[in-house]
Formats: C-alpha cells, structure tokens, sequence
C-alpha cells in the first residue's frame, strides 16, 4: 500500500463568484478532504471552539508568527488578524490528508508564494456573457468607466494565470463535480506517485 | 460559449495489466470520448466496416504514409501494419471531440514523439505487492534470473516517467473513475482554458 502525502487545494476567484456556495457542497460529498482553519486574533464567540472554527491567538502571538513565517497567507479586517497556519496545514498533510482552502485572490496569491507546491484551482464567474454585457453595456456610460471596467476584467484575467485550473461556476453541481476530478486526478499525477513507486521498489530491491 | 479544441488520450501499460477492459468499462460510461480508429494494411474482414473498425490501406499507401510521417504510431504485426492516422486524430480534435487511444508501451512512446501535447496515462498492474513478490520469489532460483527481472520492472518504472499520470488498476471500477477525473480535468487546466477566455475578451473588447 503506497502511503502519499496529502495535497493542498486551493479554492479561489473574484469576489461573488460563489467560492463559498462550491466549497459548501464539496463538504457536503467528501468527507475525506480537511477543510484549512484560520488563526484569528478576534475574540472566541459562545458556541465557538479553539481549533474548530478557528485557532484564537492574541495580536502579539500573531504578529510573532508573521515574522516567523508560520501564516502561508494573512489579511487584517476591521482591526483583527485572519490567517492560515502553515503548520496546521503542514501536518494535516503529512498525515496523508488533502487540505482545502477557499480564499480570495490575493490570499490565493500569498500561499502560491509561500506554498507553490499547492494546487491552485480559479473560480470563474458564472457566464463570461455577463461579464461581457456588464462591461459593453455600460458603453451607454462614460467611456472611462468602460475602460475601467474592462481594465478591471483584464486584471481579473492576470490573476488567472497565477492558478492550476479554471473551472467555470455556471452551474454548483457541474463546479463540484470538476473541483473533485481535479482532487482526484491531482492524486495520479506521475510526479507525485512515481515517486512512491520508485521508492518501494528501490526498498524492497536494494 | 467556449469552443475549445479536443484533447488526445493515450491509455497505456504493460501487457496483461488490463487495458482494454479499462477502455471498454470507460466507453460504456462515457459515450463523448472517441475511441481512436487504427489503419491497417490487413483484409477487410466480413461485417467490418471502413472508417468503423479500421481504416483499410494497401501496404504501398501505408509506406507512404510512414514516409510523410502521417502515423503517430506503426507497427508491423504478423505481415502487417497497424497505425494510428494523424489527420484522422486531428480532424476529430479540431471538431472538438477527445480522441481515446489504447496502446502498447512502445507504440504510446511513439505517440509522445509525434503528439507530445496528448495526455499520456500509464495504467499499473494490479498489485505492486505482486510484481515485488514475483521478483523476490525468484530469489530461489538463481540470481541471475532475479537481476533480469528487476531490470525488466526498472525498464518499466522508467517508461513510466513519460507519462502524466498513473492510475493503479485494482478495481476496474476505481480505474475507469480515475481516468474519467483525468479527462474532465485536463479541460479545467488553466492553460487550456485561459487562453480561450482571453481570446473571447479580446475579440469582444478590442
């Protein structure tokens, strides 16, 4: 039996894309994938558990492990830290388990920097015809806002080329169905399970 | 809506590990998959069709063919030639259909050569238990005989290193689930899709 590492999935795309409605229903049929807890400095609330919903730091212990590089990626909010813990990650990875991280853009960003080894999977809006309408129609506006429409939309498309997969949110069910080939076949890529192979062999054959 | 170009993907593996039941398991799921028509230089035979089962030519045509490199793979079999038509492949792709093709080693190798942006697949045998209890049971028989082994499976690890993925083939069911990830995920790999997207921007956007 080929013991493998885990693989770190991560989930991302421009806000009101619907990252959180596929995450949701990915959950929903694997039960294998580990969904990623974030490191909060924000105040545990009733009903929440340390390690669960998420792991409670204070400002000062956070601020340490920025400097230490222990967040693969971290973002402040209205006054508090949010951020995923390269450790928890880490581990949960060593232990064979795939991680998954939904996120937006840039966080998506820093992890490619600090974690390339991911796999990065683009969540595109529902209909490039919408985006495309949104944009042309607003040719009855002033012609800057169109240019910076379309300026933002090439933006957005930057941005894509920094991921493994686009995978299209037109439909949820079609979207989970391609997230999960993704995870799957990620799992056979040469690469990964040559490796494994080669080293078994070598083992057992000297 | 996207237009996008077929993909061509080559099943292959060692005799005897189960390609064809893999193929056939997959064509009865999948009906969008369009299994690669060979050309031989064989009789017709009674209740064969060309263009259905093969592709019939004379052994001059074929000759031919193999001078003006048409063939992304030949091979002589028993008198006669057998190969895989480029235009038939890339007329299919062009029409946006993938094309499936099951092969031997030597002649996916072959396929790279000619075709290295298909998506090589390398089905393993069952059981890598077995293929390390083979070899080592040997070990009672002399130790010659052990090394030719060994050899034949490291020939076989290395050819593996061709491919893009490996899918264990110890429940037909598992393996043909595998490969359907595979070819639905290739369609989400970014720089298919991408450039697609951006060309549809483009043309839209100026």
């Amino acid at each position: 039996m080929i013991k493998e590492k885990g693989i770190l999935f991560v989930l991302s795309g421009p806000s009101g894309v619907g990252k959180g409605t596929v995450r949701k229903a990915l959950f929903e049929k694997d039960t294998e994938l580990k969904y990623s807890i974030s490191m909060t400095t924000r105040p545990i609330r009733s009903g929440e558990q340390e390690g669960m919903d998420y792991f409670y730091r204070s400002k000062q212990e956070f601020e340490q492990m920025i400097r230490n590089n222990k967040l693969l990626e971290y973002a402040e909010y209205v006054g508090n830290y949010y951020g995923t813990p390269r450790d928890y990650v880490e581990e949960t990875l060593e232990s064979g388990k795939d991680v998954f991280l939904e996120i937006e853009v840039q966080g998506a960003l820093q992890v490619k920097e600090n974690f390339p080894e991911g796999v990065f999977i683009f969540l595109f809006p529902p209909s490039l015809d919408e985006l495309k309408n949104r944009i042309i129609n607003r040719g009855t506006e002033t012609e800057d806002l169109v240019r910076n429409r379309l300026l933002a939309a090439k933006e957005e498309i930057e941005m894509m080329d920094a991921y493994d997969y686009v995978v299209v949110n037109d439909e949820v069910e079609t979207a989970v169905k391609k997230v999960q080939s993704i995870v799957r076949s990620e799992h056979c890529k040469r690469e990964r399970v040559a490796k494994q192979y080669k080293k078994i062999l070598e083992a057992e054959l000297g």
